[in-house]
Formats: C-alpha cells, sequence, structure tokens
C-alpha cells in the first residue's frame, strides 16, 4: 500500500521536474529580471484581483474599472515576455487542475453516490 | 524522472487506501443510513454553508443566526454518529491540507522567492 506523504512528494517532484513548472521558471524570471515588464505585469495582477475580489463580494463594478482593465489587459497581450508567463501559467494551471480533480475523486465518489441515494 | 500523472494517481490510491478515508467512508456511510441523524447532519451543513457565504460576501450575521446555528451544532455534537463523522472528516481534511501544502511547495518558493528579492 503506498503510503500518503511518500506519494504527495513523489507528485511535488514530478511538477518541480516538470517542464511545464521549468518553463514557468524562465518565463517569470525573464519578467521579473525587467523592471518595466515587472512593473506592467504586477500591475496587471493587482487589477485582476481587485476586480475578482469585487465579483466575489457581489459589489458592482464600475465602466471605468473595465475599462481600466481592458486597457491593462492590451498592454501585457502586447508585451511578448508576459503574454508568454501567462501562457505558461495556464499551461500549469491546467495540469493542477487535473491533479485536484484526480485526488479528490475518493471524497466526490464518497459524497456524491449517497446523495444519488438520496434522490 | 517521475511523471505528473502517474504520480497523482498513485497519490490517489494511496488517499483511497488510507484508514483516513476508510474510517471516513464507514462513519459518512453510518451517518447516512440513519434518516434522522442523514437530517441532522444535513441541517447542520446547510447551516454552515449559509453562514461562511454570508461572511465572505461580509454580510453581517444576525443574533439569531448565531443562535440557530449553536443549537444545531450542539445538537450534532452530541449525536455520537454525526460527532464521530465529524471527527474523521478532520482529520482527513489535515492529511489534504498537507497534501495540497507540498504539492504546490514549487510555485510557493518561484513566486516567494522574487516578491523576497523586491522588497
Ligand atoms: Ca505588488
Ligand atoms: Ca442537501
Amino acid at each position: 500500500m503506498p503510503n500518503i506523504y511518500d506519494s504527495a512528494y513523489n507528485l511535488e517532484t514530478a511538477i518541480r521536474e516538470s517542464d511545464e513548472f521549468k518553463n514557468l521558471k524562465t518565463a517569470y524570471e525573464t519578467v521579473m529580471n525587467d523592471p518595466s515588464a515587472k512593473e506592467m505585469f504586477e500591475s496587471f495582477r493587482d487589477t485582476q484581483m481587485e476586480l475578482q475580489e469585487k465579483q466575489m463580494q457581489g459589489l458592482e463594478i464600475s465602466e471605468e474599472e473595465v475599462e481600466k482593465a481592458r486597457t491593462v489587459v492590451e498592454a501585457v497581450q502586447e508585451h511578448q515576455d508576459i503574454a508568454k508567463l501567462m501562457e505558461v501559467e495556464q499551461s500549469l494551471n491546467l495540469v493542477i487542475n487535473d491533479i485536484s480533480r484526480i485526488i479528490t475523486k475518493p471524497l466526490e465518489e464518497l459524497y456524491g453516490s449517497t446523495e444519488e441515494e438520496a434522490n
């Protein structure tokens, strides 16, 4: 029987050694070592987080804020290094989401099956 | 080099075969097969989720709601099978939190290190 913690550490190593993670590391360091790219990327991140927080709290997002977000998104999409960073982040996010689905399957089956019986 | 998906499926198996998961399965089925326990447990869950949603949305929680929640919590704590279920759920949650910390470490190190340099 495999041990949970051994398996988790093996998975951590697999992530760390994956192309997806290595590509992310390279793309992230490229942006962080370029001060103007770094500032643009962080402004994008801050804008996105502010809007997400507002949405989660059910607050209205003004036309001005939507316009500001659009401007920032357009700027980062035209910046080659940042666009690359966002692309590799998304690749790794897809993998992380897959992992999350795989390891929560036992719990989903347990809670799901009894719910079905009840319906 | 270990493959990410192989490692994730190994971890899923390890979770499924763990004592924590088997204990949860037994405790959950015991409650779900007892209609009055099932109803009490689901009422507890619903109350907790409502309060959590309100908190996340920054809405005020009335004294009446706090009182209702306290009553439901007291009832489930005195019900042996439900108390057992909550206990084993918490054990498995601790393990799941550990797993989550382990496998997100590469990302945390990457994003964390550059943030530190910037300060
Ligand atoms: Ca910042
Ligand atoms: Ca229900």
